[in-house]
């Protein structure tokens, strides 16, 4: 790590990952976002749980190290003097709380996959394990890394909407519209298994993406949610489908849809604010654009890469107008955040932690707990 | 009339309307609706209650006969041979059903705006009227009027969508976010005054509009609601926002969202329908254009005016491609279904009536009524 | 016509109409277009030079004169004194001139559909008709009847977009990718006849469209051009594809294209104008919509029927913000300008002449022939 | 490098650049392609002619080898047993010849901007050297690097469109709408210098991109221009907006806009190609849609990361659908493109050269020349 004193970084970071060997995308998108800015590289691989494809997995990634074990991993990680300086988590949810567990002991920076944890009681340990020690935790909402995302949070925050009455908020997909757990597809067969996933399905997977980034863009925790849970296909254990009437704090309300079997939809996540003096829309399959409502006057497009955007915005845009940015790069502005902070810590200075945690973990398995448990009262309301 | 026996009409029917004076829009629309084919001529109005407007907007529209009240108009027009063949009403809610009774017992068909009376009692009297006799009665449900929309009902009815699973019907407006009903506005007054339109504000006005499209196009008649209902403006009597789930006859689910206080929004109508086989959206602000999602393959993007539309599109289209119809034509089609019936009747043909009634008038009423029920029942599922 | 003196109209006026007859859409658009706004009623016609055709479609429309020919009807109804206010030419273009001319020398009103005539010389004649007399003479360039399209004009001219600089038009179509001309359709017939269409094909059609809207809207006359005119389908007599370089008066510049063979396209007319000072576009198939681009700032999305737009948008608007306008309504604002100036000189006032008339037939007509010239010449600038 | 004989690389290639110093954001874009895929890491560099930025930026990046100038890099790394695999050359575009030139003498593989050098001589020059030896060259025309513009042309290889008919190709920004260069902007300074961008302003810039991507989408040349350039900026010593009729080999014809001037377009490149079977369409700056448009049925909105999208597609894209990809990905695909090569010239096998290289690069340096030509005389068909 970069000796405290030096204001200037000498070094690429050095990063390890558990999970998201060959066949598992999200492998790819933590490698490219947390190098893409020339912070960090891959350096050591627990990837797999099937030694061959932990194996092949390292080697196609050029690792120095690879790993059988993740126990294994962290032990020999901690030990090095030129041991990784942060850890990526992307295996199945299960995992997610043995292996942060794991590293955070061992005092090294973790980086992890939402949700947190498989339950509340997890999360909460994983909290306690994070406030009793200096061990950073960033878990990866990837869709507060949107530039036009920070933009609408900044508005918000400055007011431009005035008081917040209503927001829709919308995250559908139709990649489990068949019984894929039931064909061979390892991802779908995790994500459909309670004892793998957890409690809930789609509300899980995607729904508290949805959650978070309406309470990231306004502010307002959602306080209360009456829902209604469906498994459309056949013999499915969870929800692949969820619809919840909300209430959020200070007043506003609204609705929360969020949808695997929504025919014809990828990844259609977007963002609808009301408020008492301007509206605010954005939608994730076209994220450089935000659209500004002001009242009475005619909608503003808001685009990257321009003057006119917040502090927030520029700070989060690599090129210029025009020239459209992605997923990819959204997922390395969460850990351009995570590793300045990284660097602060080697520094011996106070991190600033503007990216989500093990809070906002925990707030995402309360809610997905509490959807569950209205859904199963008959759409009752629960607080969150 | 056109004498029976006689295939081909030989004169332009005749149409009175109440209400729909200076000042009210609605007055215009159903004017140029109902002449937009050339089948049917203006030619009496009982238009306001104040006399001066009534006479006035009489002549601006060259009316042969102005009357100063409806009781008036429906008595002396049924005594003329030359008298009206439908009487249009555009008045406030809380005439529609004293003038339809009045027309209906007059014998004198009638088409008239949503919704069908204030109370399910007052519709379900209108039912009975219109049951025993021969007068025919059209509601101006006017989005089912759209040929896009009429394409999206018959691609559903021909199974190409599967199974529904999923509904997402939108209507949000802003032109209430301000209290206008204090401000001098008299149709926000009447809107928002229980007396004048009944139990609901939003609910009843736009919220009926969005539940009947959904039942149009999916013939899957909602069967529960749970709904949470705002009066955002303070001080406001009645809802200006309302949120709900929806159970469909079928197993399908949805949401339903309704607002008036939708900052920046215009007269957003959308419907989205998900099935098993492929989904749908339409956005009113766009008519002429139906998104068509088959599972696996490229969206398409289906036009009016093309020769791959279906009967009851092409039959609602009156131009080619690329020539923009909107809202009046639209209405338009909800005239010349009506009409046609007209016609027929005078003919002693049986009608076809392919346009909402008085069934679709209690339905909106009792879907009113049960969202406000679920609504202060703390969000309680209640059957439609 | 009302009477000299009388401020208030106090009847409808009567239109005739020469062609347009069962078979030709653009007739019905002139009917709904003329009787719209309650103003006219078409009450003669010599709509077709097959007899047959003619009594049909004169009683599709209950008109109470169908005539056998043009000559007759302007003789007849200019003896009738309740003959018609004004006629409607809605014929092939070879019979625009002699059936304009026929009821000019009656000392009737005229709205022609464009292209003025097949010649530069027939167009100045009719201008020396018109300048001659007192009888009003209206070109039906419609897409100037679109709200937003007069918004941008007045924006143009109130110095929004600063000093102009360049220009994109396009027309594009594709409805005569194949040789319809040979398979019996009759508008593709005499459309591609240089006998009957005159020099042009698309260049007449549409091009002449897209070049007024351009001049419409910028106020500056197109003084060059240079063109490539093609004929991509086999056989075929006159141009279906034509582009070209432009050149302004005040030295903007810019590119027309227009094509009749673009498969996909329906009716893409539209039109983006770049100033010094900010940009502007609007799209026909999409047209309540202006984008303004303002240097330096978002765009800004203009809707029709918003308090903000200027005094013309507002003027040719009929329905709230998003309640859809198109082709009928942009039509009907046409005739609405015109009618108003034929009551105008009823009551012995100065005609308004806010419509495209002679002199833009005429610039029409030598846009055309300049295109073709310029073509041929091996796409040399020509003067305009 | 891979010893020949082992067919999976076992390191990273080392990379080194040539320009792109802090200031420049093209150099973080080619750093972030280069590594995007984790095949190369950037080791070395000459990053300004300024040796505080050129110090200042290796430090930046962690560079391991920081030198002054170009020609010291290239004999250094040459001489270097574990020295640079290839250099991108991200300098000026006067610079691009006499850099490449080094490189390519010193047997190092090179990506290098477009332009590929000043003259049409100099571009020569470069593909002797090519041809002559066995080094690669690779011209960054990133735009062929998009998913869906690699889809057009497969489907239009395919025979998907027919006989190519009609081709409208754009390129508008407004970057240069103010004197830029005359207010300390760099980038605008030596773009607007002849001296240093070579005979062409906006048309080289942009204007090559354009011509590029509709020859490399419909492979058909384009064999004679028709253009019209122009300064609008007062002052200023090269084009900043041209417009272009096009003759393509096979009977196509079209326009190509370029301009950076147009007040509120930030990369707005966009590409249009209509067939006697079918048209596409598709817009940078919505990058992930294709729109594809087959004669009488409705349009389709092809997606990447489909599994209808053809083979070259699917190998360009890294994420599932609804991930939006962008500029930076559509970078990396050249690089991955180019990369695989270079690991193939290790290994002994061929190179399959799917990029654009030096030929391209002489065809973008003729149109520039033929450009100025056309319109310096007036308009004139040049051949390219």
């Amino acid at each position: 790590m970069s000796s405290p004193g030096s204001a200037q970084p000498t070094r690429r970071l050095r990063a390890g990952i558990v999970g998201g060997g060959r066949g598992a995308f999200i492998g790819s998108v933590h490698r490219i976002a947390a190098e893409l800015d020339g912070q960090a590289l891959l350096v050591a691989g627990a990837m797999s749980s099937d030694a061959r494809i932990a194996r092949a997995s390292a080697a196609d990634w050029f690792l120095e190290r690879a790993y059988a074990s993740y126990e294994e991993m962290a032990a020999a990680e901690a030990a090095d003097a030129n041991g990784i300086d942060f850890v990526i988590i992307a295996t199945p949810n299960d995992l997610h709380f043995p292996v942060a567990r794991a590293f955070l002991e061992a005092d090294i920076h973790v980086i992890c996959d939402k949700p947190l944890a498989l339950t509340v009681a997890e999360g909460e340990e994983l909290v306690r394990l994070v406030e009793s020690g200096s061990t950073l935790f960033a878990l990866t909402h990837v869709y507060t890394g949107y530039p036009a995302v920070r933009q609408a949070r900044e508005m918000v925050r400055g007011g431009r909407l005035g008081e917040i009455r209503l927001c829709l908020v919308e995250y559908t997909q139709d990649w489990l519209m068949e019984p894929l757990e039931n064909r061979g597809n390892k991802q779908a067969a995790w994500r459909m298994d309670p004892a793998r996933a957890g409690l809930g399905g789609c509300v899980a997977d995607i729904g508290t993406h949805a959650a978070n980034l309406l309470e990231y863009v306004t502010d307002r925790p959602i306080e209360a949610i009456c829902a209604d849970l469906t498994s459309f296909v056949k013999g499915r254990r969870l929800d692949d489908d969820a619809h919840m009437l909300l209430r959020l704090a200070g007043g506003g309300k609204g609705t929360l849809v969020c949808s695997q079997i929504a025919c014809g939809e990828e990844n259609r996540l977007s963002l609808r604010v009301y408020g008492s003096q301007a509206g605010l829309e954005w939608h994730q399959e076209e994220p450089n654009t935000l659209l500004f409502k002001p009242a009475g006057r005619p909608w503003e497009r808001l685009r990257t890469g321009h003057g006119y955007m917040g502090a927030a915005a520029r700070a989060a845009t690599r090129v210029p107008p025009g020239h459209p940015e992605g997923y990819l790069e959204a997922f390395a502005n969460l850990y351009r955040s995570f590793m300045q902070d990284v660097r602060r810590v080697a520094l011996g200075q106070a991190p600033v932690r503007d990216y989500p945690g093990v809070h906002e973990g925990v707030r995402g398995l309360r809610f997905v707990a509490q959807a569950v448990a209205s859904s199963r009262a008959g759409s009752l309301w629960q607080s969150v």
